[in-house]
């Protein structure tokens, strides 16, 4: 599930919201939240005080192309100056306590943003340290609450994957993809007259082969096959490729290329 | 956005898809899928070819405590064998070519995934290698291929992250947590009698300190603050401590405690 973009393309799109890792511990994690970042269309991203300082060779290692997401980082003392030019803040807290604070899921959170930032206006995403997660008063500096609907037998997230699943649902927000679709690259979905020439094809070579010869069973037999092939959408190349193994298969086993049944 | 789970109460949640990882390279990204399986409740993990060989250290100590989900892992020589006793297959993908394949989203996926799941049949889901992805045989074995809307310039998605989307997906599509709500912990909602309290007393004390004192336009300003009171949810607890702010600022500076407004 990879793919080699250099990241060369990666510009801020539209306005979105700033990602604000608050005290981050680990460099690695710093780098792997800038290359979900970029996964999911976000673009600034903010440090408070990283424990082991900034830059970090380490972070553009698991950046994994994300440069420039890394290179545009902007270092804050405190939580208050890096949401100081925000207009709305979001903190994901996986276990809130002793709070009153409106509580928004992932993808509700996701919405909000698109209509926040619709509306011109600057949004940021808090995520805590790794270890312990936001404190009390990194918390009474947001809006509302983020918390994941996740197995509570595990709530234990990494930091890119808390990212992750953010950056994904704000790009999904705007994605209007269907659920299904089915992919034909070159080749197009068959009409139903072009699906009923192959069915003829097939049930006169199957007549003609005796596996029809139960008359009474002939309908049924010959509509199941039908449910078949009418259950998917077949394509017109696969149909090309059904005509062909229908006219080889009729000519019987031994006899490739002959044009007659084979004397089996 | 961590907890310390230790994950001792990790099983298996209903009939939930498999995992397939097919050809790992890294154990690291084996234990930190493990890890994102276990946040969105999957459990059966199973590996095909890992390159390294298997077990492997690394692998438990990026799981982060979903070590009964490596424990429970089983290995396999090819997909087939893999995903021979499974009734649907798919495959994440996500940049499929010259394939006629439906192609499902994330958040279809899991729907389709719940939907078969709850039929009691039994559906697994592939992945592959870092560095290439799934091949096209490895593709030819799947009912459909899953691709994550997700930004087309970056779409280099690390495989445990990867694997997070879709056990998000898979959770979510069960989960019924309303997109916005107030936590209040221990207080309540203040009743709209209970707000209305407040606003009185705050009136009366902005009446007979002199801000209201301008009377045409009295209405408008107490308006301006009920519209201010009434766009949150306000609790109980707030109610209190406002009603304690009003009280003591109406008694003046540097007068505490005496109960008269101050000779400021």
């Amino acid at each position: 599930m990879t793919g080699r973009d250099g990241g060369a393309d990666l510009a801020p799109i539209g306005n979105a919201p700033v990602v604000v890792l608050v005290r981050p511990q680990l460099a690695d994690n710093i780098g792997a939240c800038a290359r979900a970042m970029a996964n999911g269309g976000l673009f600034h991203l903010r440090l408070v005080a990283p424990r082991d300082g900034w830059p970090q060779e380490k972070a553009w290692r698991t950046a994994s192309g994300a440069d420039r997401i890394l290179e545009a980082v902007t270092l804050h003392a405190t939580v208050a100056e890096a949401v100081g030019d925000l207009h709305h803040v979001f903190a994901t807290c996986p276990r809130p306590r002793h709070i009153v604070k409106p509580v928004l899921t992932a993808r509700g959170a996701a919405a909000e943003l698109r209509e926040i930032c619709g509306r011109g206006l600057r949004a940021g995403l808090l995520f805590g340290p790794e270890r312990a997660g936001l404190d009390n008063d990194d918390m009474a500096q947001a809006d509302a609450l983020v918390r994941y609907p996740l197995n509570p037998a595990f709530m234990s997230l990494n930091l890119a994957q808390a990212v992750m699943v953010l950056a994904y649902e704000w790009w999904t927000a705007a994605d209007d993809t269907p659920p299904r679709s089915l992919m034909t690259n070159e080749t197009k979905v068959a009409t139903k007259a072009e699906l009923e020439n192959l069915l003829s094809h097939l049930t006169a070579e199957l007549d003609a082969c005796g596996f029809l010869r139960n008359l009474p069973k002939r309908p049924g037999m010959v509509r199941n096959i039908r449910h078949l092939f009418e259950r998917g959408e077949v394509t017109e190349q696969e149909l090309r490729t059904l005509h062909g193994v229908v006219t080889e298969l009729s000519h019987g086993r031994g006899t490739a290329g002959r044009g007659g049944r084979g004397e089996q």
